[in-house]
């Protein structure tokens, strides 16, 4: 049987994968008036006067919402709202086995805009974060800069920043181990959705300048700007330097580093061949990557990794988003700042040590020990900076 | 240290009440292949396909949202929703604990109701119903009959449904008790908001036609026609036949029965005196009832009931909410008809055998065995007729 006969099978027998549990006992008279009436009121009363108290007497202090509106899960595309809830249970699940960070899929039946906007935003009061997840670009760079702006609570869309921060984590030891420096690595991006976005404003954080981004129909350059949406001649202002024109194999001669967050079996051996001798592959695409490992090693790949479980390498978001989260609700941050990314994706990168690192092993395992608290303590001190 | 105290400290010390945990485990690659990537796309394009199946495949099934604006929370009034959140968060505690059923607290940033209609809407899609809790009339009364007519999953308003169910539960048995007819009985409720407009509903049901209600200016009737909002014109339509006028003690004279849902402390032990000569007593007020067992009794009521635990025959919605929705998710009804609710009823009344039912006991207690599912039973079969 497959993963996926199995996952069906699992998810009939256990009609879903949580529960929503007590942390105390209700067995007799007093239990319930000390959970419910008449005691309830006294910590009702605190927070009427004291907002901030939420985080003391609620689950506020530890409770994410997991917000989809299903227009981009998996490589499966637009199945809406309540077909996306298995994956968003999933999340819940990894972001309570792996940071202990409570969390609950809030699964939406719109794709407008202002209308997911206006939800979370009314739904906040419970939360004390909000993980955005598969939601179709351009329409998730609004959701995110805007409810940032009105929210107070973090608001983190995992498909750009947390594949940022594990493919970064990545990237810092792959050239740890090549030795070479960040400012002098050569990069091209597969792919300008949600990662490829997110990744181009973390390479420019590491310090890396020399960036190329590709769509479907080539480079992403000034030739195309009358045809470019405004999230893309935006990306255009801060990436190309050279303004080099063409398709992705013109784009991806000589770089040091491709970065794979596009469709499936774009990128040929002989591609991989043009590039420069120290090249480094993160072909993401799942399941189906840009170049499977055995033939990007073959044409000269010195690293590569996949978004697969069974390669090695893994750039697997819930390296990040379950400590993400622990660390912002202990800080009681407000948002997730730059700082804080950069803090977690060194953090996950130093989990490998010197004497383990290999091209075989340049970024932790999903069940490596330690890995939430390790990005937890990193964010949450980087946010009091 | 009494309840108050106890229940800050409780709160403080667990941050909250809630938790969400898995059902399955993750701690292999084959866990998290199943559970989450790739195999969770199976269950995504099944739902996809077949809207129905989020029923099979998800926590849909046995989750309801417990959605609340805090304008009317306990006897607080209205704190707003992040306050009202620690009564939420106990719903839910006492949906798990005593139904099963997995319930979640989405507080709300509004009181504006076509926002909390359009946000209760908007994020329909993971839970299987809706309990609404704590929420203003006249405004609960729109919010709950637009919100049931665009979703095909149950809407309930508890203040107003699960204390009219448990009400009349403890009416049957007491009228049972007093060999009177429950068609012969005259009634009067002090209160003519959420809970006072079910009751009177679901009095009608019964049976029980001679009504008068009574809200903070007096008796409902047609000389106040002018005065009255559009919900308590509607109410005068089918209460106060021979339309009597003037003050409460005028409307208790030579009834059988007296529901307080209004405030503390407003009937006397001289009203109580006036009553007939089998007169019940369900004083609900909470903490401070309409009037005190003890004085109640003095002036002759036979049967007596509040909302406190430390008194006999506590009118508790904790009776009826978790079988309520337990049955409801369990024959996956689109809505909670006055049958189910009827059914609901009797199914508690008839949990106090005859041997039982005493002028003490006309009512069941919260930790009586077996009361939620004897509800879900009544529910579930009731929904198939």
């Amino acid at each position: 049987m497959n993963f996926y006969e199995k996952s069906l099978q699992m998810h009939r027998a256990k009609k879903g994968k949580l529960e929503v549990v007590g942390k105390v006992p209700v067995k007799t008279k007093d239990d319930l008036a000390t959970a419910y009436t008449p005691g309830v009121a006294q910590p009702c009363l605190e927070i009427a006067k004291n907002p901030e108290d939420a985080y003391e007497y609620t689950i506020k202090s530890n409770t994410v919402a997991i917000v989809s509106d299903g227009s981009a899960v998996l490589g499966l595309g637009n199945i809406g709202g309540l077909a996306s809830l298995p994956v968003m249970e999933g999340k819940a699940l990894l972001f309570k086995t792996f940071g202990g960070v409570d969390a609950f899929p809030i699964c939406l039946d719109t794709r407008d805009i202002d209308k997911i906007i206006e939800t979370v935003k009314m739904i906040a009061p419970t939360f004390g974060g909000i993980n955005l997840e598969d939601i179709a670009a351009p329409g998730c760079f609004e959701v995110e800069r805007r409810l940032q702006e009105e929210l107070d609570i973090p608001v983190f869309h995992d498909d750009q920043h947390g594949t940022a921060i594990v493919v970064c984590a990545g990237v810092i030891n792959a050239f740890k181990l090549l030795n070479k420096e960040l400012k002098d690595v050569a990069a091209v991006i597969a792919g300008a959705g949600a990662a490829g976005n997110a990744i181009v404003k973390m390479f420019l954080r590491l310090g890396i300048t020399d960036i190329v981004v590709c769509d479907r129909k080539g480079i992403i350059s000034s030739d195309r700007i009358e045809e470019l949406s405004q999230d893309k001649v935006e990306l255009l202002a801060i990436t190309n330097k050279n303004d080099i024109r063409g398709t992705l194999a013109d784009a991806i001669k000589g770089k040091d580093l491709f970065v794979g967050v596009s469709g499936p079996g774009i990128v040929t051996e002989e591609m991989i061949v043009s590039m420069s001798e120290d090249s480094v592959v993160f072909a993401m695409s799942n399941p189906e990557p840009e170049i499977l490992p055995d033939s990007a090693k073959r044409a000269g790949a010195k690293i590569v990794g996949t978004g697969r479980s069974d390669f090695p390498n893994q750039i697997n978001n819930v390296l990040a988003f379950p400590g993400i989260f622990k660390g912002a609700l202990r800080a009681r941050a407000k948002a997730i700042t730059e700082e804080m990314k950069v803090a977690a994706a060194f953090a996950l990168a130093n989990l490998v040590t010197e004497s383990e690192l290999t091209a075989e092993y340049v970024i932790p395992n999903a069940f490596h020990s330690g890995v939430a608290d390790a990005v937890a303590d990193a964010v949450a001190n980087a946010s009091r900076q």
